[in-house]
């Protein structure tokens, strides 16, 4: 094994990684005819769908606490599905998903200055 | 920097340091407040809906092309946010999203056989 | 005000007629070979999403009381687009909404008996 | 048939109606406390969430024959599921639902012109 050679090394080669698991895994099922960028699309919002449907009438303070509850692996396993799916729709489109939350990460500390963000709510 | 010991441990130590960054600019603004996990499933499943949105009225082939389109970027600002907001709704749950997606995707290997999934679509 | 023959006849009219605008509005800018099922059911995902957004770090209390801000109008418009795509969903697919909601309604109340659900969220 | 006094006295008859059957079952179930504006808007996104996974691998033809497989029933379930909570949210926010519908029509009939909108997709 190499040595890593920066942080920007290491989450484009796991990324990478774990889309080509992900991609073995779609093609031995012949999967690839279903995982076209819009079905990937719709495919990921439903399960943030279902994500945000765990904290639905749970209050503030009880959403905290999710994780002692018996919901925990639901909320471990629909994180993870929103994670495959996004891992997936970046492989199809081949967009570098690193890069891409670099740019954004970027983009927001241009646009939202901590003297005018403070205490306001915005869009990351 | 030290060598690195294998895609387990490169994956938890990148995901780790994008929390840790997206943790710190949420905390100059003092947007913990606002940062609870209801409201970051809430924020996820907002980005989820806006990713969607760009596929909406596109073919299945359409939407393969999306990225050689004006729509480009507004795919990859999408894939950011929703990538943000996973990774941060991870961090204050305190779950681990690298093993969260290997507990997933055995999870998956399990369920959906090579045999019984062929040419089957079927949620990952 | 005259009389009207009965709360289910005027609903299946009512319904009928908005999805009866809404039809030769589509129809008109030739449309229709974008309103397939699939393409709705994205388009409705993604305006749930708008309107979840609105909502996303606001308490619950702030939330109460957002049709006195800013955000009014766009709640409003936010929910007309919810109904809109519903109501063209349910029409390309000739299900008829009334009593899909009748039918709902019905399946939950024997679901959710009283004693039981009192004080218990559940999903309608 | 008796005659009515129109269209949109109708429509917000029906829909005071049926707010008024769901705003009972709620009461009934002492589930007012879970159904703040931004619960009752999670809860739809939810439930968008889920009646959009029913389509994600359909082909746009396939899509046109949902009603005639065995999920015909899932999906009039989760339209009745996003009417109702579409319906809920509109009560306790005390937004007239059928003016906001007429009045976003207007707004699109404003917005699409026939001639510009022909062929061109567009969010409604």
């Amino acid at each position: 094994m190499e040595p890593c050679s920066g942080p920007g090394t290491l989450s484009a080669m796991d990324v990478t990684q774990e889309q080509q698991a992900l991609r073995e895994f779609a093609a031995e099922r012949n999967w690839d005819q279903f995982h076209t960028p819009k079905n990937l699309a719709m495919a990921l919002a439903g399960e943030a769908g279902e994500l945000v449907a765990l904290f639905q009438w749970l209050t503030p303070e009880q959403s905290k606490r999710i994780m002692d509850t018996t919901e925990a692996e639901q909320v471990r396993d629909e994180l993870a599905d929103v994670l495959i799916y996004a891992l997936r729709l970046a492989d199809v489109l081949d967009v570098d998903l690193s890069t891409a939350l670099q740019d954004k990460v970027a983009k927001n500390h241009a646009r939202y200055s901590i003297e005018r963000s403070r205490d306001n709510a915005a869009k990351m």
